[in-house]
């Protein structure tokens, strides 16, 4: 049995962590830590848990953090962790970070996109990067784990076999197209029920710490720099996440060559699924699961692939991933407390 | 190991049904009945499916559909099962009908509600009324279940107990509100997306076929006849469904009476939850779940209580409660399969 | 031309009204005051109002609010208008009080209600109650108006014939939905995008302030006290307001006598419109409009009556039954600047 | 006084026309011609109309189509104008076509994308592409309009000047969302509410009728070929439509000189709104206008421009350029009956 704390356990990560753990079988959550809440039940909070198994929320204190855990999953909000986490305590517990912290990270980047000091940038190394269908040997021989962004989890398991493969040029467009819970659960204007429906926007155009991510990610796993032209959309949804990719093909090649391709890659990954030539992606075959859909398109006139990708940003795009880190990690089965089948209505 | 066959397997009911068997542990699903896709792969229909344990879906041939299977799961259309149906396949096979069919049915309101004649009344007796948590006993001891309407489910679970306590007049006025799985899969203008969004309308006032359930289940557990008023409405959701009932007490009573008596009742339910005074009951903190939440209020000015009641009509309200209704028949624990918290967001 | 100023103009009600004033004929939007957005154009708060006629917000100044205006509009929180208005201000223009603090209102009640203590009680009797189709004669010889709370509107609208006929028993219920613009702008985690999606609840049950203006105005217009039970819903849509309203009626009545003696109030007023028998009351049907929609049924069983009604609760709910008001106040025709028909998707 | 007609009044494009026509003060509407409702009121089809201007539905008689009237609008589905539209009719009526039939048509696509031989494609030649500000002499010398489809607006809009300017390569990817409503009023499984809500999909990829004739627009109006990636997705929402355009720029350019140029097209367009740097187009901020959104970005790493732009694909996208384009006809304000304020909650 693992025990298991959780950091920022009342953000929507945490929500999502905690829902997913009380069902996995080799774990025991033992603490749920959170400031905002400290003191209270977790029921309080989210009134789904009223007739589950419940706790209170106890305070976050940094130096009997790593008590009674084995490992520690933290969902804080970025720049928290870094601040607060040492060798000390890294020396006792495993962590998953599910945050941004030490995804890939330097300081000079964290302090453009963050717009704050990185404190504990040295600690960066010892943090593998999560993303588990292609980092598989490294998380099981890892403490630490900085599981990747949404965006960027989905983005890499659509493109990465292609450049790996060397099938398309190093000039990616990606439109991605994400529901509101992708957002937090901190208020603004921009999310408020009323603001949000019935409504689309772009946002942060060229701008998105995600697009570093992937980029990064890309070389990590393939040794290939890209450019990348990325553009968030705000979809008036609570969850799903799709990405539209634009990449051209270095020569002609048949459709299902590069089905074979991609099969090659993740023939036998569970959660990876290429779908029928002609079946649309929709985020609805893919909510409440740890599941990732792709299908793909060529246009013949331009010899342009486009991929379509879709996942639950809450779930592949973060708690999912982290179990399945965790199962990598402990040598459970990577499906252990993960094997819901999608609700898509 | 139970063998299970579902018919009408492609609608939402089939689909929920399908879904949380799959998860069942002493369950195998052998045989998937739907005319409409006979011979088509199940993730055909919901490619939420994909990557999952999938079936053919066969054509429902009514003089071999008991062969291979312990129980059979209806979940047709009303008008169906009652032509087919018959003392010889209900020799072979246990039967839960989620269906309307032989819900304390008789001829002359079938006729008024469905259009239509009932062609196997007789085999109404045979049914056993599906409200799990006041009718355990029968079920235990039947092979035939009528598994309740999503609206009788949740009124009744919500009143009985007052009712039974002699607490309330027997003059009832149910306000209820669904979202629109409850109208199911069939296209209609009402259910097309531009049409439902952004609306809410009230329906069938004075004229929905649960209101005659309600009352009939209300007699058949306490013995009391009572007067109902009920209009439904639909809210533009997916899923979700909440009633707001008004009864006048007969005699001032403290908050904390109906309270404890309500306990008195739910204590040892796992599904069904008294909130906290003053908690708001929302629909969301059940989704996706076999649950059950209840507060109510009295007003203190006129001496009426308020009750209110949330369930997600696709589960407590059809697949979920008839699944519990298949553990109480074979002796497994109610909550096997069911044990999911409900996803709020 | 009446000059016009807007006090709290960045909130939904102040954005309806500018928006609908802006093609009034015969108005002249002189002043927009905001304190949040003083110096910004309404535009960069709206972006709705790029490429259209477009002021910068004022600051509030409360000794100079009534110079160069001939009436002035206040959507401003309650509590904010009562600390500020004087007779002094009075003197020089004419106010059209959007918000609650100037309705029926004494000062135990506004304690009560609004956890603050009234600072200028002795100002509410020169307010003339703004339900348009019933006070016409007093607004017109007013030059002040409390307009109406949204649910206090269509329920009163609904109810008011029925009660002044003596078809009643006076004792009510009224089961209230609402969209999420009926909480304003201000952000609360239950309003948030992700928490308000995809839900419905109840809340304030036997406590919402709209209880205590109904039964006020129902004394007003007819004399008669009522009990009223009164439970307002959040439903997941933008705007839309529906209530069901459920009475005992004293006498056996034919349907048709009802629709009689709605037509004897509601004949020539155009903003009111009684569906034809067996139609149903939708939101959509009155989306974006100034028109309220009316139908009902009885119950034979119990001789019940129920209402449904259902209105815009931003525009006949408010912005729009203010200009409403104002038309009968200056002598224009009650549709001026209010001919818009409803927008259903 | 313009007589008008409209043919296929009873879709969601013959809704917003009649809505909108009927508050234009040039304008009277005589015919409202619709085979499914034929001898029904309007406002029993929407009742939207309730209280009202309202008109019985007549049969669609193509021999009597252009009697009594001077301008048609049809707003039949694709291939139903070309098999009856003949020289007779042409002779006798103005029209504006807001369907597919004439839109740069020629035989061999029209049978690709539509599956038809088009039965009269020789008048194709007399139909004058209705892109309001890119056409406006040719709109104004001519009597039959054929109006562009939502797509090609909103992107020639977008990306006209870029391309007449020679500032970008000519090879396109433009990444469309539009809401429900674009689909229509016909019932499929992919736009019931349950099915469609809370969810993202892309749509025929590469085969979208609407690329071909944004493609010819082009050609058209600055005489120049480019490649187009096109791929729409849709969005759970009713009425909105954003694209999003990647483009390489052939040359280093500062932000402000692509802006410029933008103003030199559109200063004196009313309907066009180019926004302030760093502010993001979202749909709502159109909704229910004729108006148009547009702003951008460059990568500087990789020097390519993303254009975004939006607009409310029943009104600028169909109906409301329509209207526009018989304003320009008949030398009216563009802006007469289009000078609705979007609506953006």
């Amino acid at each position: 049995m693992v025990n298991v704390g959780i950091l920022g356990a009342t953000g929507y990560t945490g929500l999502e962590l905690i829902r997913l753990l009380e069902n996995h079988k080799e774990v025991k959550i033992k603490k749920i830590l959170s400031r905002a809440y400290c003191g209270r039940k977790y029921s309080y909070v989210y009134r789904n848990f009223a007739g589950f198994e419940d706790k209170y929320c106890e305070d976050l204190d940094w130096d009997t953090v790593a008590d009674g855990v084995d490992i520690l999953f933290s969902a804080l909000p970025y720049g928290v962790l870094m601040e607060k986490l040492t060798d000390n305590i890294m020396k006792d517990v495993n962590i998953i970070d599910v945050g941004v912290d030490y995804r890939f990270m330097n300081k000079k980047e964290y302090s453009k996109y963050y717009g704050k000091e990185h404190k504990s940038i040295e600690l960066a190394d010892k943090f593998v990067y999560g993303l588990s269908e292609w980092n598989e040997e490294n998380i099981k021989n890892s403490r630490y784990v900085a599981n990747p962004g949404c965006y960027a989890s989905v983005v890499q398991i659509a493109l990465l076999p292609l450049i790996k493969e060397g099938l398309i040029e190093e000039d990616l467009i990606v439109d991605g197209k994400c529901g509101l819970s992708g957002g937090g659960r901190s208020l603004t204007v921009g999310t408020h029920y009323v603001e949000a429906n019935e409504s689309i926007k772009a946002y942060r155009i060229n701008n998105h710490p995600h697009a570093q991510e992937i980029k990064k990610g890309i070389e990590y796993f393939t040794g290939k720099r890209v450019n990348l032209t990325f553009t968030p959309h705000l979809v008036p949804m609570q969850r799903g996440m799709l990405i539209t990719a634009y990449a051209q093909l270095k020569h002609k090649i048949e459709h299902e060559k590069i089905r074979e391709m991609y099969n090659k890659y993740y023939y036998d990954k569970k959660f990876i699924q290429i779908l029928d030539k002609g079946i649309y992606v929709e985020t609805k075959w893919v909510k409440n699961s740890n599941m990732c859909h792709i299908n793909f398109e060529i246009n013949e006139e331009t010899n342009k692939l486009i991929v379509v990708a879709a996942i639950d940003n809450l779930i592949k795009g973060a708690s999912g991933q982290a179990i399945q880190n965790m199962n990598i990690m402990y040598g459970f089965e990577q499906s252990m407390g993960l094997n819901c089948i999608p609700i898509p209505i």
